[in-house]
């Protein structure tokens, strides 16, 4: 499957409702629990997805656009949502996840984007040359990654008490630890 | 976490709005998609869940409350989903979805479970005894391993659209193939 902007667009749009759907007043036992020791909460991770909103996606689209290559992106941070979680409630976190993701795809539609555009470079701190068309497919990737995360942290809260169960439950044999 | 039954249906009441929100008019591109042979897209997981709503766990909840471990429940059957999606959009297995599953949490409430019945034991085909419990656990992480698994299959749509990136995208990583 090629990137299609339709379908990038389509996607990113559908997130901010998806996570209030699932998460909006479910109990803290399900949305504050974590993976263990350094991992993250359904609540910090609508965090990271805030800040993603605010540092990456949209400034990265546009250094493409106006510096090429000659810019190297700002590295991602991690620990950003810090920030955006402080003092927060969650209903809150979805709110404004859902503000800033509408008006950040307002501004995407605006740049009009053509196919020459999707293979312009930019600089990426780690990999060097990447594509604009790279770039949009990762954002939609990154929200994937975190309800595929989202799924798994609160499948967490049950693993002992499923019992013998667990062995067919794909989601608790699933190894990987997104941050 | 113990089991709560607050917190159970308290999720299981959220995955049909969730699922609604992500995937309702989404383009056939990620909803009719899968990850390759004998492996479902988000289309026919829908109807999966739908058949889980109608063969599966009301009917083992009821057969644990009224024979305990005398009966053996019916082994689910994978290929059930078959008959539910056969000539059905994704829109109307949303709407059924929804339906069937509703219906089914008003069930588990007019049993009005006591603490004395989520001790209670059935029998499972292939673990022997397993409580009313763990039952009722596994209906939450059998949703949450499918959420778990559109997210999944949605990004693998975009594998090779991503570039670089792949390598940090834990979805991408993710080597679990729930069936």
């Amino acid at each position: 499957m090629q990137q299609s902007l339709n379908d990038t667009v389509a996607l990113l749009a559908r997130t901010p409702a998806s996570l209030n759907a699932l998460l909006r007043d479910l109990p803290d036992a399900w949305t504050r629990g974590n993976e263990g020791d350094s991992t993250w909460s359904p609540f910090e991770i609508v965090g990271h997805l805030i800040h993603g909103e605010r540092a990456d996606w949209i400034p990265r689209v546009k250094m493409i656009l106006e510096s090429g290559e000659t810019q190297t992106f700002e590295p991602f941070d991690r620990e950003g949502l810090t920030r955006e979680i402080q003092g927060k409630t969650l209903s809150q976190l979805l709110d404004e996840f859902a503000r800033v993701r509408s008006a950040n795809l307002d501004d995407l539609r605006a740049l009009s984007l053509t196919p020459e555009d999707l293979v312009r470079r930019g600089r990426h701190p780690a990999f060097g040359a990447v594509t604009l068309s790279q770039l949009l497919a990762t954002w939609v990737a990154h929200d994937l990654t975190h309800l595929h995360q989202i799924s798994r942290v609160m499948a967490h809260q049950y693993r002992d008490a499923v019992g013998p169960w667990t062995v067919y439950l794909g989601v608790l044999q699933c190894a990987v630890h997104s941050s």
